[in-house]
C-alpha cells in the first residue's frame, strides 16, 4: 500500500482524548470561488483556519489581498485571521510582463458583483508569508498531533516557496490544492489555470508528494460542482450572507456562460479543496497515482499529466505522488456550503447586535 | 463552416456517372490489428487497395514487411497487391540505437499466433514506398476525381516523408490514421504508440491538416472495438481465413489481458481507421479541431494535445487541423469485419480450388 | 581512432589508375555566397559537379531556384548542370505561416546587385529533387569507386529528406555543409542560419554522422573568409565573371556591414565548404567531435551543440559523429577562389565566342 | 545607457563622508576555490563578510557547511561570521534522487587535502539561511548607504529563493556570481557546473538582472586564475595558512588534471567573484549583455545564453540583463590573493598568541 494512499485528514481525537477541529492554512487568490472557500474554512465547526496567505493569479497580488480582507471582514474574522500578502508572480519568468490574471472571470477587481465596504484591519508585515506560514502550521502540528492542512485554491508559487526553505515541511504539513485536470483544462487545451499560471511551482509541490500526503482536487471533480438556479436559491435565504454569495454566484454564471459556455450554473472550484479537509468521505474516487507537471513544453505548460494506469505507461518508473480526486458527492458538498453560509450569518449577526 | 470538417471520403459516381469504389493505399506495420486493417481492406467491396507500405513500430521493418506479405498471401493477393518497405527508422533519433517496438503484444515475429507460410513473392524495390505511394495516389486521383485515401496503421514515418517530398499532395490525398488519445495513452500515460514512435512525423502529418482532410481514429475510439468472445465466435464461422483470424484474436487476447488488463477482448485498432474510409457514417461524433503533437517534452512525447473546446483555451489561436473520431458505432463495424472475413475466405476458396 | 575522423575527400586514383575528379552535387539557397559556391564548384578542375538542388532559406524555394539558374547561365552552364527545386519550407512547422528567408542581407530577389539575365533553361521536373540526388551521387559512386560528395550551404531539408528515403546512402556518399557555430552565432545568440532555418533536418542529418562521413564548416571558419577590398580588387580583374562576382561582394559587404557590424568586408560563407572537397588540408584545425542540434528549446532553437573537449563533459556518452572545421588558410582559398573566377571567365568568353 | 551596465561596487564614501568598507555576504559550497573565496573575503581590508550560507553544489549540504565552519576556524572567524545551512537542493527535481556533486574535482568529503580540524561553534539555526541573507544585506544597505554584495560561488538557489521571497531585495543588493560560460562548459558541452546544478535557481537570478546589478564571472574569466607552480610557490610563503592553501591547491591541481587536463595548474573560479567585489577594475572586459539560462532543452541544461552582439540576433527584444565579465588582469588578482593570505596568516597569528 503506497505510503500516503489514505489522507491523513479525517478529524482525530487529540491527544488528551477530546474530539478536536482539524487547523488549517488557506493559501487563495479571491476570485470568486475563492471567497467561497474562505466562508467554507470559517463556517464549517471541524476545521480551524490558522491564517490566510494570498498569491497573484486570478488578479494581482495587491487586489486578490484587499479582496481577502473584504471577505474576513464581511464575515467577521479580519480582526482574528491573520492575512499575508505572499508572491506577487510565478517563480520563472519575466519580471518586465505582466502575470497573466483572469478579468474576463473575476473582473478587474478580481471580486466582481457586490459591492464590500474597504476592509479596516491591513495584511500583515511582520514576516514575509511564507514564513507565518510555516510557524503556524508547525505549532498547529506541535499543539494538536496532526498534520495541519495546507489548502491552496490559487498558483503554487507560496507552497513551493516554503516547501523549498523549510524542507522540514514535509513532516508535518498535509498540502490539499484545488487545480489541475487529468483529461481536458481550461485556459489551455490540457492545462487549468492555476498550474499553467506557476508550472514550475506546481512541479515543486508534486514532487514532495514522494515524502508527504499531497491531494489534487481537479476540474473533474470541480467541474461537478455546480451552482444551479436551485443552489443558488438556496443558499439565498441565509440573511445578508447569503445575498452576498448570491451576487458572487451571479457574477460567475455570466463569465462563465460567456466565456466557457456553462449554461447550468458555474462550477465553484476552490470550495471542494477545502471540503476534501473537511470531510475527505464526500470523495467518492480517489486515486494514488504519478502526477507530473509539464515546465518544458509551451504546448502543454502546466498539464498535470497522470498517468492513471500505472502500469500501463511503459515510463511508469517514477514514484506515485499524488491523492487524485476523480469524483465528490455533490449534494453532500452542497449541504456542507449551505450550512457554512448559514453559520457564518448567525455568527455575524451576533457580532452585529453589539 | 471549416474547410475539411466534412470527410471527402464516401462513396461516390465517378466521372462516368457509374458507382465507383473509393480506392486506398495501406500503410502499415503488421501487427494483429493491421492484419486485420489490410483484410478488412482487402475484403470490403466498396474499397480498392492500391498498395501496401510497411513502416517500423510493432516489430523491425524487416518482420512487418515479412508479415503484410504472409497476410496478402492468406487472402490471395499477394500477386495483385504490391508490397513495398518504407522507413526502417524514426525521423529523428539516434542511428545507434534500436527502435521502439512492441513485442510484449505482437510477439517477436510480430504477428504471434497461427503459422503462416512465407509468401513466395518479394517486395517490391524498383522505387522507393514513397514514391510508390506518390504516384498510384496520383494515379488514382487523376483516374477517379475523387481523393484516394492513405490509410496509416502504423507510425506516420512514411507519410510525412511523402508530404515533405511531394508538397503537391495535399491537393489530390485523403489522410486517415489510426493512432493519438485525446485523453489517457497506452505506452504512455498520456502518448499512444503509433504517435509516440516518430512524434515528429506525426506532427508534420498535423500540420498538413490546415491544407488537406486528415483523419484521426484515436485510442478513444478504438478502445470500443473489443473483440468479445461473441464476436471471436462470430468470426470463427468463416473457414479457413476465419481460424486464422480467430488465432490472431487469441493470441491478442492473451496479451492486451496481460500487459494492459483488458478483460473482456482486445481492442483492434487498426480496421478502425479501415472502417472510417469504407462507410464514416458510422462514426458517430467526429469533430474538427486542432491537434498538435508534443515533440519538444520527454514527460509527454508524442501525445496529441487536441484543443477540443476551441473557445475554451487561451492559446487557441492556431487553425483546426483534423477531423478527430470520438465515437464509432461498434455493432456495425463488427458486421462490417465479418463480411469482409466471409468475402475473402470465399475468394481464396475459389482461387484454391484452381 | 573513429571511424569517420580522415575525410575521404582528397582527390584519389580511379579503379584503372588514372586521377580523376571528385563529383559532387551542390544543394543551395543562392544567396550570394552560395553563388560564389557555385562558381568555386564549376571553375575549379579537381572536382566535377554533378547537379545542383535548392533550398528554402536566403529566399523562397522559387527565387533561389531563379537565381541558380542565372549562376549557371552567367557561367555558361545552365545546359549541362540539372537545377532541381527541392524542399520548400523546413520539415517541421506550420504550413500556415512563411518561413524565415534573409532579405536584409541577399536582398528581396535573394541575389541582390548585379542584374542577371533569366535563365531560358527551367529546372527539371522529372522527379523529385531528392531522388535525382541520390542517382546522381549512387551512379558517381559506382563509377567511380569512391565517395562523392553532397555540398550543403542551405537549410539541411533536402539533405535530411534523401538521408530518410534512401538509408543506404551512408554507404556511399560524404556530407559536407556550411553552417552551424561552435560558440556564437548570427541569426541567434548561439544559432547559425542555415541550420536555425531547418533545426529538424540539421539534427537528421547529424545523427547520420556515426555512420558516414559528415563534415561542418561551422561560423568560426566562414567569419575568417573576409572578402577584402584588396580581395575584391583582386577578383575584379577577371573580365565580365570578375565584374559580377564583385557586384555580388559589394552588396553583400553593404548588408554585412549594416546588419553584422563587418567592417572589412563581407564573409563568403559557402564556398568555404566547397574549397573543403577540393582540398581538406587547407583546413588547418579539423576535430572529430559529437555534435547535437538543438531542437527542444526555443531559446538556443538551431544551436550545434558541440562537445569540443569529449572527455569533458559528463553527459558525453554518445558517438563522435561530425568533422568539425576550426581553422582554414585563408590565403590559399582566396587563391583558389581567384583561380576559380579566371577559369570561369576563360570559358565563357570561349563559349561566347561561338 | 543601460541601467546597470556601470557596477555600483567600487568602494565609495559613506554617508557620513569616510571611507568605508563594502559589505558582502558569501553564499558557497565549499570546495576549494570556495575555500579561497572565504580567505580573500575575510583577508582583504575593503570588504566586509557579513555572514556566509552554504548550498548543495561541490558536496552535500552537510559536508559543505561543516568545511565552511572549519574554514572559518582556519582563520579565525568562527565566532564572528556566522554560518547558515541554506538549500539541500536545486529547486526542481526529484526529492528521491541525490543530487548532483563532485567528488572527483574536490574529494568525497568536499575540500580534500590538507586535514582541518573540526569546528566548535555550530551553524546557525535561529532563522532559515535566506531570511538571515535577506535581514543582513537591508540591515547594511540601510547603515551604509551603498548596495552590498551578494556574492554566490555555488548553485543559485539560496539566491533565486531570497529574491523569489523577498522582491524588494531588488532596490538594495548587488549580486555578483561565479558560474556560466559563454562558449565552452565544464561538466556539459556548454554548460557550467554551478548554473547546470540549478539551472532554474540561476534563470530566477538572471531574469531579475533587469531590476537590479548582477554580475557574471564565467569560465572565460576563471579559467584564466592558473594557480601555476610560480603562485603556490609565492602563497606557501605565508605561514600557516599559506600551507593549508598549498595543499588546497596540489589537491585541486591533480583533480582538474585528471579530470580537465589542465596542466599549468588549477583554475581557482571562486575568488574571482570576490574580486571582482574587491576591484572592479581589475576587470578588463566587462559588457552588459542579454543572458537566458537553458532550464528546457535537456542537451544544453545550464547553458548560459549569452546574446553577445545583441543586434545580431533576430529574437534579440529581451533587456539586457547581466554584466558579463571577460576577461581580468590575472597578476593583479593573484596580487590580491597574495595579500590576503599574508593577512589573514597574520591576524590568526595574533589570535593564536594569546
Amino acid at each position: 500500500m503506497p505510503p500516503h494512499a489514505v489522507s491523513s485528514s479525517s478529524p482525530s481525537p487529540s491527544r488528551n482524548g477530546h474530539f478536536q477541529r482539524r487547523s488549517l492554512w488557506l493559501d487563495c487568490d479571491p476570485g470568486h470561488d475563492d471567497a467561497l472557500a474562505l466562508l467554507l474554512a470559517i463556517g464549517n465547526a471541524s476545521v480551524r483556519p490558522l491564517g490566510v496567505s494570498t498569491v497573484h493569479g486570478n488578479q494581482t497580488l495587491s487586489k486578490v489581498t484587499t479582496n481577502a480582507l473584504k471577505v474576513l471582514q464581511l464575515l467577521g474574522c479580519e480582526s482574528v485571521i491573520p492575512v499575508y500578502a505572499g508572491a506577487p508572480r510565478p517563480l520563472q519568468g519575466s519580471l518586465e510582463q505582466s502575470n497573466q490574471t483572469c478579468p474576463e472571470i473575476h473582473g478587474e477587481c478580481g471580486l466582481g458583483g457586490p459591492r464590500l465596504e474597504e476592509c479596516a484591519v491591513p495584511p500583515r508585515t511582520d514576516v514575509p508569508a511564507i514564513v507565518a506560514m510555516h510557524d503556524a502550521l508547525k505549532k498547529a502540528y506541535e499543539e494538536e498531533g496532526q498534520r495541519p492542512a495546507l489548502v491552496a485554491t490559487g498558483a503554487l508559487t507560496n507552497v513551493a516557496l516554503m516547501l523549498s526553505v523549510y524542507p522540514d515541511c514535509v513532516d508535518f504539513v498535509e498540502i490539499v490544492f484545488m487545480g489541475g485536470a487529468v483529461g481536458e483544462g481550461n485556459t489551455g487545451a490540457v492545462a487549468e489555470f492555476n498550474i499553467q499560471t506557476d508550472a514550475h511551482a506546481a512541479s515543486i509541490v508534486m514532487e514532495h508528494g514522494t515524502r508527504m500526503p499531497v491531494t489534487m482536487v481537479p476540474l473533474e471533480v470541480t467541474h461537478t460542482a455546480i451552482a444551479t438556479k436551485e443552489v443558488q436559491a438556496s443558499l439565498a435565504r441565509h440573511g445578508r450572507v447569503g445575498n452576498v454569495v448570491n451576487e458572487w454566484l451571479a457574477f460567475f454564471a455570466d463569465t462563465y456562460r460567456d466565456v466557457f459556455g456553462f449554461l447550468d450554473g458555474p462550477p465553484v472550484h476552490d470550495p471542494c479543496a477545502v471540503a476534501f479537509v473537511i470531510d475527505p468521505s464526500i470523495f467518492t474516487d480517489v486515486r494514488h497515482v504519478r502526477v507530473d507537471v509539464e515546465t518544458a513544453s509551451p504546448l502543454s505548460l502546466g498539464q498535470t499529466v497522470c498517468d492513471v494506469r500505472g502500469k500501463y505507461g511503459r515510463g511508469a518508473t517514477r514514484s506515485r505522488n499524488v491523492n487524485v480526486c476523480f469524483a465528490m458527492d455533490v449534494p453532500a458538498f452542497w449541504r456542507m456550503m449551505d450550512q457554512a453560509v448559514d453559520a457564518t450569518e448567525q455568527s455575524t449577526r451576533v457580532l452585529n447586535s453589539f
